[in-house]
Parts: C-alpha cells; sequence; structure tokens
C-alpha cells in the first residue's frame, strides 16, 4: 500500500522551508505530480439479448436510442465491467467498475459516463467516484475523479480515456490512466 | 449554525504553533474527524403503479430491468424521497433526496446512486451532492459527498449508508451517516 | 487565458505575511471570490419526434415520465446542447454542455442535472464536471462544480442557474453563472 502524502501539508512545507519558491510555481509543479496513479484496463461487453450471452455479458442497454439520429443518441447502459491490469477479458479482475454511460451526439460518436471503481483486493479496498465526457472521436480524454473512500479516503484527479479496442457495439475496451493529484 | 472552520488553515495553524509535528500524521488525524456531522434517515416508497398508491410515493421505475438476471441489473429509479432524523417515513422531514439509483449486479443486488440532498429548513439551508456505489450486501458501504451549496458551500466527505429495513422491492429505508471533512 | 492561483496558496501566504489575520475570516473571505467566472447560456431544443425537427434539436427523451403524476416524474433527457456568451440560440457556441436532466417531483416541477461543459475554443480547452438538483421554482439555485480537467484542471465551484426563458416543453434557456472558487 503506497504511503499517501497530502499535497497542501507538501506545499506548506516547501513554502517554510525555501520560502523563497512561488506559492504558485509550487502549486503549478506539484499539480503536474500525481500522488497516486494506476493504469487499468475496462472491458465493457454489452448484453446483445440472446440467452447465450448472459454468461459473458456485463453491461445492459437500459433505454434505446432515440430516432433522433443513427448514432445512438440516448441510448442508456448500466454496467458493471471487470477492471484488470492488462488487456485481457479473461485476466482476473482487480476491481469492478459499476455505473452507466449513455451515448449523446447526433453526427458522431460521444458518450458520458458516471462510474465507480470498486476495489476489493489485498492491495486496495476503497472506491473511487468517476464522472466526465468521453470525447470517443478523441486519442485521450479527460474525466473528473471526483471523490473516493477507503484506501482512497476523499481523493480528487482525473482519469484519462484511452480508447484500447472496440468490436461494434458489443464490446469495447478502454485504458484508463487514473491519476489522483489530492491524496490524505 | 455550526461555525465552519476550514481543514487546510487548522493544518497551516497547527504548524505555525507547533512546527515539530509532522504534516502527513497531523492530516491524517484531522482526516478522521468530521467538521460538520449528520445522522440521517432515507425513506424510499417506490410506486406500485396503482392509483392508491400516488399519495404515498415517492420514486418511480423509469426504465425496466433487463433480461440479463432476475436481480433488477438495469433497472432504473427516480426518486424524491423525505429525509428525516428518526426512522419514522411519517416524521416532518428535514430535507429531501433528489436523484436515482439503478441496479448494477449479475448474481446478487448492488445499486448505484447519484442526488442532491436539499435542505429547507430553519437549521439548514442549501444541498450536498452525493454519488457512488451502493454495496447492498455489504453492513455499510462509503459513498462520496462531493460538492454542496448554501449552508453547506463547497463541502466534500463522506455519506455511509447502513440499510435499515426494507419491504420487499417497494419500500426501503437507509441510514445514512453524513460526514464532511471539507467545510468553508 | 487567465492565470490561476490556487486558493490554499494563497491562504498560506497571507497567513506568514500578516499572522495576526484569523484563519477562519481568511477562508470565508476568500470563499467569496472565485478565482474564475463565466456567465453562460444553456439552449435545450428537445427533439419532437418530427422529421423536420432533427437539424434543431439538441436533446431528446429516453425514459418517458411516469404515470405518477403529470409532472413529468421520471422523464429522462440526454443532451448536447449549445452554450453562448448571449442569449441567442444561433449565436456561435462557445461550449457544448453533455449530459442529462431528469424531472423528479409529484407537485411541481424540479429536476436533476448532471453534465459536462466541454470547451474547445481558442479561448478555453478543457471541461467543467457538474452536478445537482435544479429547483426550477425558485429564481436562482446552485449546484455544484465538482472537477474539471485541461484549463480546468482540477477545478471546483458552484453554477447558479437562472430560468431565462422557456416554451413549453420543447426549448427553454438557463442562464449558468459559473463560479470556481478553487483554481489550481
Amino acid at each position: 500500500m503506497t504511503t499517501f502524502s497530502r499535497k497542501s501539508s507538501f506545499i506548506i512545507l516547501a513554502l517554510i522551508i525555501s520560502p523563497s519558491v512561488s506559492a504558485t510555481r509550487a502549486s503549478k509543479f506539484q499539480a503536474k505530480k500525481p500522488c497516486k496513479r494506476m493504469v487499468l484496463y475496462y472491458h465493457d461487453k454489452l448484453f446483445d439479448g440472446t440467452e447465450k450471452d448472459k454468461a459473458n455479458a456485463t453491461s445492459v442497454t437500459t433505454a434505446n436510442a432515440s430516432k433522433l439520429s443513427d448514432t445512438n443518441f440516448g441510448m442508456l447502459v448500466v454496467f458493471n465491467d471487470p477492471i484488470t491490469i492488462d488487456d485481457k477479458f479473461h485476466s482476473p479482475p482487480v476491481a469492478r467498475a459499476q455505473g452507466f454511460y449513455f451515448y449523446d451526439r447526433k453526427d458522431t460518436y460521444t458518450a458520458w459516463f458516471a462510474y465507480t471503481l470498486v476495489f476489493n483486493s489485498s492491495e486496495h479496498k476503497g472506491t473511487l467516484n468517476i464522472m466526465g465526457a468521453d470525447l470517443m472521436t478523441e486519442k485521450t480524454r479527460d474525466l473528473s475523479v471526483v471523490g473516493g473512500t477507503g484506501d482512497f479516503f476523499m481523493a480528487r484527479g482525473i482519469a484519462t480515456f484511452q480508447t484500447d479496442t472496440f468490436q461494434g457495439l458489443y464490446y469495447f475496451r478502454l485504458k484508463m490512466d487514473i491519476k489522483l493529484y489530492e491524496c490524505y
């Protein structure tokens, strides 16, 4: 278990030890250096409605796409997805991602996510709560880590998404680079 | 109205007054002691679709459970639920909880919540915004208080859920232990 | 681009420079003065289901209102709405608001929002993540800015909503006064 040190405490000490450093610069420097970082893979296997998919599926469509466009605008999916440390769907999950996403654009694909990373392993116990836009057409996109519990008590930070692969609508994998900038 | 004092200010003063205390330890100690705490009861009376339930119901199913499992996976409920300081449904509410939850597990019951506690009484005016996983099979589970307004301006903290009772799908009561660790 | 300075750094410097100022008062004073402020207009043009509305519509109903009441309780809308700096729907958008809202009250209209402001202009690149109750019957109401990315890295604050106009269910405009109190 990594020892967490709190950013503002660090800044205070830095100021006391070397008061000639400008507070603004110290803060900006610190902002670039996470107090905790984890690279994780998220696998979403959307239920295709068939009996034989029930064992594998990890998410379900709970509201259908609208007729506004052919880009799934309005389609809402609830998920309970495995999180692995490599890109293999069948690797032992180190966490679950529980939450939802929906598609929200007319002329191309973008989505919006809110979910909890639930850790319950020997390494980490606790949760991280995350929300934000998934601008799927960009190579990487940033969401907000807005809170945490347990080992991640009161954490904040950034979750950077990168599409690792997708197979039509029914399977996609995201690389999630979780960087915490406020740790307790 | 409780006087709020901001944690980091406290830490700074502590460091100035007694600089031999380690910043990390001061921070961890402080983290365990909320600047504000409230124990509240949340009552969810799900609309059963009958005419006579309209007066009592406080929440509605807005998307039905999927066929993936028989654990309500994908069922989404919008609520406007009374919050009381004791466990009586008919006690005068001290706040409303406005938001939604959905069920998100195949083999047992878990849920995910995002909501606002809306206070409008002589004691408190303002809101707290909360999100996180409700791992219903655990005795207690922690969600994140990610923001606040009014009397709870910019607050952050933890909301600990405990199932107090449930009667099938149509009524359940949660004890919510709200602990704020960042107050302004 | 505005230069951001971090609040707690400011407080620390203030304490060091003038240690007779009380920490609590310094914090409260600071709390009232945003480090960044933007007044924006949000336009929601809900799809009415007709072919000719497809070009203009910016949002869709993805779950219908329940039968609990005639106030749209449970109706859930996904949006990708233009954000302008004046109140004209056809002004060039300075951002998009991507997210959802739903109605959640039996006897009058209230709603609940979670969304991302996505900025991609010469002035700002980045996002702000916002959630909270929209108590529509009140003149102004506060939601929480719970995180940010890019130019708004790790920001927190308050988004004050004011209804600017509405035309039945299918068009409404909100004035959003975004005040950030934590900037990096």
